[in-house]
């Protein structure tokens, strides 16, 4: 019966799910990626079964478990408490969004974005990002003004860096607000919040690399370069932090049609850099900057911004550098992004590409990347209103979002000799001790004692099993990182009593003490506080680097 | 140039992601759900573009927020506290697995499956539960024994029922023990944490129906079905729920080529039902059913867990019903649901259906169904093994998976009148009075007050306008559901001082302390920790029904 049933189920695996182990004529057949490490590298086929079944997530993707979790459960709530800090209300929208919805957000990004097939029904692609679907929401509801976090995993068709934390589904914590208000103010709070973000997780060497597309804009046009070719320029400047000044000219010149006069305008602004200040005085006295409408609105909104990043005593993170143009479509005004010393790749990253073992994962010749970016979109709400055929509504917005296995991958390197992090919460064992013919192994009993504590809040295990001696109850308690134990004694339970020991080397010679079972929840809580007494929680400590 | 952008974004729009909005060859093509009741009903043409985009969510989904996401964020919390008492850890799959993974798991309910599109490379699925990306983590990373949890979304292209609950996108809470252990023993405890599971969250009219899959199979071989038929037969009488015998004896005889003496013989011992004690009695006073090995085996496993269910007291929960079959293919054991009042369809049922206004959203004429369900699946981990060429592995599995939208929809109709809960988590707000002609509005001064106290990790927010008049500033204040508000008096702040005062409308008439700048925050949260005195969290006491 139960081996009909496997055959049922293993016969009913399709033909077409089997691993096309030889494939040459399908694009980029299932190949082992950097997670498939744990995988047999080359299934054999058993004598049960001659279909074979390949055992790991798909590419770009990972399973996360034990202490990594813990640590980025420990992320997310620490971010979680500084958006709620700051007044957001969290929304929750749907992983796919209809197609139409993602269509033309993007740039030459949109390739990324994966389609669910076409199965009757409604078109439909996961989501890119959490931006888009916050303002579809913001469009959809007619939100005049709202203050939203959202942490959720997002989905990209990209060329995965695991080790670096880049995968093709990764976490986004976005942070965002939309309304009309006074200029700048909501922009200085997303910042702050970057900051804030960044050094409770313990990192302290990063810089936010700020300018204004308006700014940006207004050079491009000074520098003359005509309107429809504007992003295109735009996305040549953003390899800045990639390629150096003369391959972006290049491109420039040679495949975007720039004149070399052009090419070289460009190139004397977006060399600058520094802090908000000393940048601002430069542009201040050129007189270019100062009579072109857009990068004189940009940099009247820079001066808004000074004074409102000294308020919040953030101003040394920042550094205003107009080679930041950051890909995404829909920025309007301030962008932004934090960037580390992991951020860029290494030095010799295209000699280490030539050399890279794996061609599915990109991680040895990339660096981190950004790992908090953002910016101002002013334009994305009103385009959902218009294009669904509402009325024309000015809704701005505001946001910064958090790479959160960018961030792990940066926090794990500090962390990962520590073994004091456990997955488990268990703070009680509960145990049975006895012996002879007539010992039955008390299982019901600890069942009884264990409910008692759940029903008290405790966490509690005791071990599956109807006689275990008592080595195998220590060493599972130790396991599960357990800070007492109950033990029910043979005799003494039948007496009504339970005993209570301290677990840990130091209490190793301690017997612990005989209670009554009536006032074990009482006593165990008790207890439980004196463990906690020091009130520190080690992965919180952890995470902030203490 | 704003303009231009948004010309551009428009215009990359492609012209397939046009509703089609009087499409009748496409099948199921985009309509109004009970989702989109908020967008517009038939979609306007705006003056600056001819597009359509219809801002709603994909059908079967909705966003989440306001009150509604802290009542579910509760319901996790809960949940997953629970689940640490037990000793869980935490794993997260990715949303898609591999095609092959899903195959074959999930019997006729397969086709509801949402693939992703061939993009070129691997062939992706979303899941469509929690439990075989669970069991293919387990054989992939050959772990021996886990109890974990995960509370995630899973993807299920069924009909709608957006009111009861029912979605296309939905949570499930899991918590799953894997591994050899003494027989029932994590039976017992997955049942315990339904039972726990449903009390914490406030539900108390349910029962738990229970049967074994053994006794089942033992009862279809007693009553002459042949082992070819039995899964068929399963899913017959799984319909037992919502049809009555007749229908399900005619489904035998005329559908599935039973004979009549085999399905009265079935429906004989599936009308049973009562408690576990009552069903095991008269099940083993019947020789077929005592001389079958398999059922046997299952009434042998049902006479432990009995001990085991009075342990933890939870045996007035459950209902032993051996009309209780459950679709999923993996089961090998025991099976339970969850079920309350409202699970049942309406009686009326195909009446309604007949009268449905919406053929999008079955809401009218549906139940909520069962709200918590599970069982043990011994073979589903050894499936991957064997499928993959590992070495055959005996990791026998049982899991317990509540339904977070179903429980939610319990849950909201016992507190929809409730106006106490709010979205934010926002204490204090900070205030500037002043006026004259000189009065700046001290918007940075303000910046820097809130910003001590974020840096404190209180949760603070003020008015992002430079000069806003105190109505308009307490009115925020309210609706953000401030504590306490501290105010910059135009001159006070310049002697050093800021007024801390209560707000609320029993202290309309206080007009707040005036104290040193220096030590607000220590003030601050000394009034805080008097507001919070009580130590009630009003979410969870409406959650759980107090």
């Amino acid at each position: 019966m139960l081996s009909r049933t496997i055959n049922r189920v293993v016969s009913s695996i399709k033909p077409s799910s089997i691993v096309r182990m030889s494939s040459t004529t399908v694009p980029a057949a299932p190949t082992p990626t950097a997670d498939a490490a744990k995988a047999p590298k080359a299934p054999k086929a058993s004598k049960k079964s001659k279909l074979q079944v390949s055992l790991k997530t798909p590419k770009g993707t990972k399973d996360w478990a034990d202490t990594d979790m813990v640590i980025r459960e420990a992320v997310f709530n620490t971010l979680s408490n500084i958006f709620k800090k700051h007044g957001g209300v969290t929304i929750d929208t749907p992983v796919f969004e209809l197609r139409e919805i993602l269509a033309g957000k993007y740039g030459e990004d949109s390739k990324l974005i994966y389609n669910l097939e076409d199965q009757g029904g409604e078109l439909c692609s996961l989501r890119y990002d959490l931006t888009v679907p916050f303002a579809r929401y913001v469009a959809m509801n007619n939100i005049q003004n709202i203050k939203r976090y959202h942490i959720a995993k997002v989905y990209r068709r990209d060329q995965p860096a695991m080790t670096k934390g880049r995968m093709r589904e990764f976490y986004q914590c976005d942070f965002d607000v939309a309304g009309s208000f006074e200029s700048m103010v909501p922009d200085a709070e997303c910042l702050s919040i970057l900051v804030e973000g960044l050094t409770s997780l313990g990192i302290k060497d990063f810089k936010i690399k700020l300018n204004h597309r308006k700014i940006l804009d207004g050079i491009f046009q000074i520098s003359g370069v005509k309107d429809e070719d504007v992003r295109k320029i735009s996305s040549a400047v953003d390899k800045l932090d990639k390629s150096p000044w003369e391959a972006v000219k290049k491109e420039m010149t040679e495949e975007k049609g720039q004149s070399e006069e052009t090419a070289d305008k460009i190139g004397e602004y977006v060399k600058l850099n520094g802090s908000l200040e000393e940048v601002h005085t430069i542009l201040s006295q050129d007189a270019s900057i100062t009579s072109n409408e857009l990068a004189k609105q940009g940099l009247d909104e820079i001066a808004t911004l000074m004074k409102y990043a000294d308020a919040f005593g953030i101003d040394s993170y920042i550094s205003f550098d107009l080679s930041l143009a950051r890909g995404l479509d829909y920025y309007t005004g301030l962008i932004y992004e934090a960037v580390t010393s992991a951020s860029a790749p290494p030095k010799n990253a295209s000699e280490l590409k030539k050399k890279a073992k794996s061609v599915e994962d990109a991680s040895e010749y990339v660096g981190v990347g950004s790992i908090a970016a953002g910016g101002r979109y002013d334009n994305l709400v009103n385009m959902f209103a218009e294009a669904s055929g509402k009325k024309s509504t000015k809704i701005p917005c505001v946001g910064i979002s958090f790479g959160v296995e960018r961030l792990f991958s940066l926090i794990k390197q500090r962390i990962q000799t520590s073994t004091d992090i456990k997955p488990t919460a268990t703070q009680v064992f509960v145990m049975a001790f006895g012996g002879g013919k007539d010992w039955t192994g008390y299982l019901p009993e600890k069942m009884k004692v264990t409910k008692q504590l759940w029903d008290a809040g405790i966490e509690a295990e005791y071990v599956y099993k109807a006689k275990a001696n008592p080595r195998k109850q220590f060493d599972a308690a130790e396991k599960a990182g357990c800070h007492i134990a109950v033990i029910l004694g043979k005799e003494e339970y039948l007496d009504g009593k339970l005993r209570v020991k301290r677990l840990g080397q130091e209490f190793a010679d301690d017997d612990g003490e005989l209670v009554n079972a009536a006032d074990i929840v009482a006593i165990v809580q008790e207890r439980l506080s004196q463990v906690h007494e020091d009130g520190l929680d080690e992965v919180t400590r952890l995470i902030k680097g203490l």
